[in-house]
């Protein structure tokens, strides 16, 4: 059984994280919320998102999971106008989500979650951590994107940088500590990643305001931030490139 | 003779009710206004558009009519500002319709009438009536663009619903009597619609906050509302789909 | 050596108004400002402009030139928020030209201007000159695209009047003398110019509310216009096209 209401804004923001990675996931569901773990088709990076039952404004929920369609959701989603709540409702003898924002219902077919495997997130220890303002990061990302197809994220105990090095061009985001929410590491630590993936992820953050990302040396980066208000946390895993000399 | 000073909006509507069906018009005028009527080229929908005296600023015809192609008024009515007239003035020595925003003039040749017939309004009896919001009819539409290419209009004596169904999804706007501003039937009545027609009728609206749907069962719908703040009305009429079972 | 800092709008202007005619171009520096001349590929327009040292925050600068590829700088200030200024700094070790703004640098390479010649401006005397609002100006300008790809500006001693003409339809703005800020001819003058050149030029006016047309028969246009709240100083000129009869 599952039975929920909550802000279409809040379902928003977890099918942004999601529809980042992939186009269909199982939702897992119980009373005590909503949770899911998905990996991307080219296995670069995977997704935890946890939303807890205050993120509701109404769950009755035993537990079980179903499988979704994204762009469904993006579809109906359109359609909800500001403050507007949408409801979710398990129609369990014809396996049927039914979806309705005001006077509106969707009824949709379920995707089958037996070929879903519940992917098992890496047990990464990684060594500096950085707290970022979201639009700070946003404008790194944009300058980069003429530049390479690549950054650098960088962290010493004093500063981080994101970087981008072209053929002809580089450009560079340098914030000293005062200008962080928060700066941890006791070494220097340097990763590359693909820009398309590490820019789609910061692009799917809503309304925070900042975003932790946790970093190591050639490492994945870890980036976590809060959705629903705080009632709901995200964390995604981004694979390094290593790079070529 | 025909000299006519109108608000650049009031035109804005009709060249949007009439260019969801046609490039070229017949315009007939007379003292008391302007009228035309107009059939799409795949004869399914027509249009007939009344526009009173009081819609003008001021209007100066003996009567006759002129043929005019509808992108021609589109490119001057973007030009205009917000609140600004528009100027129409018959050259009947050269044939060409004077068209006047501010200080800028564009001299339209005009299409000739002799290849256009008057299309006669078809005598349907549609026993029921909904009276219904414009913004929920459009959400209703929108809704239904990614599951079907045709949508069932339903109206019982208590209840509205617009439903399209697709292969795996459907959607339903359901309006309850106390929802509508007005619904009188006896019975129940079904039609069948392209959604692609219907849609276009429907945004055509412009400020008008509600239209009434005329419909039997499978039977075309008239669509009604008013135009230039009640000194104008237009009436859609669009054939029904045979349901394939 | 060159470092200075402007508001990115000051220099958003200067790039809108180079970028319409090249996309490179030898800037001039000086401790009085900036200055550069550039000529379109066609060699059927060019551009002057003047940067005051009152458009600048901060400069110092013991002259010399730099090229710059203009794209680039539109990359860059896409990404200044409102308010926002940009820093320009020559590394000339490296060659590069370092732009910053907020935390966000990128080392730009520079354009060798070897190959860049200084186009001489040629000595046209243009007996007619119109003062019109930039608004006025782009409303038929945005009129006369559907109708042709060129269009003649005429000048009497009453009347400044924009003009274009259709296989069917015809197009004209006409502006009498107490509609302008000032006409000074003696006698009526009139050229074709290409619809497309003119129309970017004039798309290119920042925040200027007027321009001042020069103008004679069969003779160019000098289109001028002030910039950086009138600490810089626009001057395009464009070749007439020469009617065919």
């Amino acid at each position: 059984m599952f039975k929920a209401r909550m802000k279409a804004d809040v379902l928003r923001e977890v099918i942004a994280v999601v529809g980042t990675l992939v186009e269909e996931v199982k939702l897992n569901i119980s009373p005590e919320g909503l949770s899911l773990r998905a990996v991307d088709p080219a296995h670069v990076a995977m997704v935890e998102l946890v939303l807890k039952v205050g993120a509701f404004e109404e769950l009755k929920a035993t537990g079980g999971e179903i499988g979704v369609d994204i762009e469904k959701f993006r579809e109906m989603l359109k359609l909800a106008k500001a403050g507007s709540s949408i409801r979710l409702n398990h129609d369990e003898d014809k396996n049927k989500l039914v979806v309705t924002i005001d006077n509106l219902t969707r009824r949709m077919s379920l995707v089958d979650t037996a070929g879903m495997s519940d992917p098992k997130v890496p047990n990464v220890n990684l060594p500096a951590k950085v707290v970022i303002k979201t639009d700070e990061l946003g404008q790194g990302i944009r300058a980069s994107e003429s530049i390479s197809d690549h950054i650098a994220l960088i962290a010493t105990p004093e500063q981080f940088e994101l970087s981008a090095e072209g053929e002809t061009d580089s450009v560079s985001l340098k914030l000293p500590k005062d200008l962080l929410e928060a700066i941890e590491t006791k070494e220097t630590v340097k990763s590359l990643f693909s820009l398309d993936y590490f820019a789609n992820m910061i692009k799917s953050v809503g309304s925070a305001p900042s975003v932790a990302l946790n970093l190591g040396t050639d490492f994945p980066v870890r980036i976590e931030f809060d959705i629903a208000g705080g009632e709901g946390h995200v964390k995604y895993l981004l694979a390094p490139r290593i790079e070529n000399d």
